[in-house]
């Protein structure tokens, strides 16, 4: 039987990705969608990529009847969030990409992003999003929290080893490289073809970037004790994906082998052999995460390189994966898509 | 039941991105791949984003035991490939995507690619693979020859308009722009990221581009007398997609009705609103062509745009569409992928 | 003497450009810069690369003391430029980079630009930027009007075939690929990295691109009989640089040896071989025009194609061109750096 | 009176953007190119963008008579450049673009570079180009070995922080983001802009890249003691430019300010002001170095960030650098042409 799906907020990336991808999902159907400034048009209007679908036209939120849907994902701005799950049906399934529900302490939350958590209630219900390691709570969840994309590239390289206690907690550096669809459909110069291109440059440098709450709330919770990583994202001129280069001390035999081991069984995580290095090209437009383990000349030095889709694996593909295990449905229907290349 | 396939030259862009389509599709199954000087490789070395895949290992095609297989891909080079369909069993079926086949006067093929076809049996009997206007001789056809991708989108663009005599054959003009990967994985120094990322040039200019070959074929043969048209490509910083400018002399509404009648019953082909100028953007990755007619000041002028993936509608995803045509299967099954954007 | 130089409009590209331009003239000095909204900040702050430079701050207008300044470049937006300059004292050299005084007819100008002309008198006043072609006048001209972008390119092309009497006027057709620095530093959706790179698309096609008026009226000037183009930009994922294709109906060799001969003195504009096609990435980042003229299998047909890059060629190098001449300097005094390649 | 410069190797990027640079120095004249596959052809056919000068044609080097020549710049292969530089004459002055004579110890250009030195006698007479570390020795040397653009960047982050012993020695990383132009003309699958563009991956990485060699050599010899980096690059889908993210265990004030005062008289490098990050773009097609220097929120960690242009200061811009000093011309000739942005 076929779900019936509200995409609210269909007017960015994130929301775009998740119609693109529900579009060949054999379980899934859009049956409501919106944007509050784009209410009235059509989807082929605001993305003409998809204009061979036949879509419900874009609706402000509070036009949506719920009764009929069975899940909604929320792809809205954080603070907006928190006020707009507040006035939804008590009992509707949700996946919510934005930051607002991400971190389980809610002064955490306000120290990273500035303002007081209004829903603490919501927050005390919601799972966070990163399937691989929270798929039980997931299944039964009513409200579940997407991760941040970069928060999950440094996850999926970082918890296995944390975890199995092969490396030093105290020297983690997570160099990270990010396409510049992750900073959404923003007005801003600095994204700007002319300016974007052709180069890089640092931003959110020196333990600033908001992400760095997801790492502290997880890497703490595996270890049983704080853990501070340093952390700094980099600007490319790609427009999908994420690599991230994480530096680490520990033996790097035993590091691949931990995570070898431990996704052995994922069907979206593959695991390269020692010394290979991934590329971001290898994973744009999927849902697979591709890392490598790498050694140094310097014993004990170990590099692990991970790469995602931000909007696939990163955002949308792991909002699809975590609904299609609220729903019932099989945990890859609709994700397994190879990745586009060249 | 699933259709049992091979592709020859599995490790230029086009067989992969076979591969890549078929691993969706839910009638076909790879059994067999070949690459020549790859013999022995897997996949996933060649071309790491398949790497999630369970693909047959790389063969020699001397190698491949034809008798289980209900339809071979060939993505060889041209005139390579006269040889080696004539060698394949005589009862198998073959979509080609060179340009061997393409040409149904061997002269025709000998003035364009400078050398004399060597296989005029097999011509003969090949049919011309542009789905929506060969539809039924495909369905019966052992052997299709797949178009070039420029010729593609350039007869999508007119051979309606020729049909209906709404235009002016003596002043067609397609100034088309090609992304790079239509030019394979050819080690050439403009080819290079450092020379040809942020800038353009044309190429073949002049009449001298070979789809001319095609556009002659074709486009006479609707009208009944000579077509020639003007044609130059120009080489674009884009991996995937060609935008066809097309200029003709007639009624623009007309034309855009012509247009819009003929395309109406077509799943990939969707002609836009009068006056609306596609983008190669709203079609990457996917097996759908748009289309846009404009008008011009000078009355009696038109703008027909044409924009399709050459990888996908212009080569493996017509090619996929030729063949379930002719295996019996739902000519779109495993072709509705969504463009990917951004 | 070193010129006193005042920049009116920093903070865009085109004011950048010719602050970048003037960091190596050898007879030129900045005085004053003007960018209303960041009056107050230093140029290394709207624009780092600049930042090894000693510059002035930025101003309002109204605070700068033109009373040193030889002459002022106007790198405004069209419509406030008019109201700027009426109130610029009246023995001051400027030369305008906007739209506001290309077109001679004011009635032209409000039919392109969809507003009256404000101040007709100083219309009546301004010359034509075209440097090869109004040398003379710009020479002692007060007001020199900067051509667009496009306009030049095009005029780069065609003026000696009109002149010569060589093309047939009524079939005259530009097909032209523009890079998106043409835009402006304009926060748009389509110029986002993510939406630009790796796609193109036309724009202001169907007649409809302001650039038309200055086609007009030029190529009608020289013609003696009213001469009318057509004309499609598209926007291509390159930062600098446009390739005019320019369609036209005549003996080719002859075409060549008309522009060949026209250039053969002119220091910035290169006509290859005949046959040759230039690049976009020959000039880039230069004052240099590379024109190239093939025929067609059709005879009687040829293809002219003209580079340059838009913000120099086709402004602010053209600017300072001007502002050598109306100095009394040698015309290519600072203008002479090599593109940059790759 | 101007100095005769020939360039040996003229037909790569090095080669080509010393030509771009000499075409505006005040100082420098070619008067011989050296090609060895190319000889007989010109500079305007294997570089198009160079047609506006009127250069030598290329030839072989053993054509070309020293006599003339006051210094020759070698953009030659590694290996190679050994048996040419030999076979020159004794008295020539050269300055060398290749890895050949940057390693003192030749047991270590044998370790990094896989072969023996056949030179050692011209190595032990070599001056390892680092301008602004080694500015006295190269004034009066007669074979100047340029740095590896890699090995530059990080040095000029790193130099002046050793040797005032205010970082942690035993806890150096480099991750490094590398533009393409660095991989030179070579015709490989990965460099073309097919599969470049839009994509990141590391190489080398693991203590493998042949920079080490140099960072050791440096870095130890100020230190007095072995220093071991570590050191990743990646390859990033831009043409030129490297960013160095240099992440170190000291004071971040004492490290900015210790930057800060070594730069402080330096032409050429720009330190930002602190917690202010540099970025490719402002950097590009110049020969300028940006300096940041970043905190972190753990205590005693920091990040520095240079930024350079691999053909210009990395390599091109620092060969004609230390020609000035070498032929006693000012350091800067030449040199002080702006970034091109956008």
């Amino acid at each position: 039987m076929t779900q019936k799906i509200a995409i609210l907020g269909a007017s960015g990336y994130t929301g775009a990705e998740l119609v693109r991808l529900i579009a060949t999902h054999p379980g899934m159907e859009i049956v409501a969608l919106s944007a509050d400034r784009k209410a009235g048009q059509s989807m082929a209007e605001v993305f003409p990529f998809l204009r061979h679908l036949d879509l419900p036209r874009l609706q402000k939120i509070d036009e949506i009847d719920f009764s009929g849907v069975d899940l909604a994902f929320c792809a809205l701005p954080h603070a907006t969030t928190q006020v707009v799950v507040s006035a939804l049906p008590r009992d509707l399934k949700i996946v919510d990409l934005s930051a607002d529900f991400r971190l389980r302490d809610v002064a955490e939350y306000e120290k990273w992003y500035g303002q007081p958590h209004t829903a603490p209630d919501l927050q005390a219900e919601a799972v966070y999003g990163l399937t691989e390691f929270y798929r039980d709570e997931i299944r039964t969840a009513r409200l579940v929290a997407g991760t941040g994309c970069n928060a999950a590239t440094g996850q999926f390289a970082l918890r296995p080893l944390i975890e199995a206690g092969v490396i030093d907690l105290d020297r983690i550096l997570i160099d990270l490289k990010a396409g510049v669809s992750g900073a959404g459909r923003s007005l801003k110069e600095n994204l700007l073809h002319a300016e974007l291109s052709g180069g890089t440059h640092s931003y959110s440098a020196g333990g600033k970037h908001r992400h760095l709450g997801e790492f502290d709330q997880e890497f703490s919770a595996i270890a049983g004790r704080p853990v501070r990583v340093q952390f700094t994202p980099h600007l490319l001129p790609m427009n999908r994906g994420i690599l991230a280069s994480v530096y680490v001390e520990g033996d790097p035999a035993r590091i691949h082998e931990t995570l070898a081991a431990r996704y052995a069984d994922e069907r979206f995580i593959e695991v390269l052999p020692f010394g290979a290095a991934p590329s971001t090209r290898d994973i744009a437009g999927s849902n697979f995460c591709h890392i490598g383990v790498l050694g140094d000349r310097i014993a004990g030095r170990a590099l692990v390189v991970a790469v995602l889709d931000n909007l696939t694996k990163g955002s949308s593909g792991q909002a699809i994966q975590n609904a299609n295990l609220m729903l019932g449905l099989d945990e890859a229907a609709g994700l397994m898509l190879a990745p586009v290349f060249p």
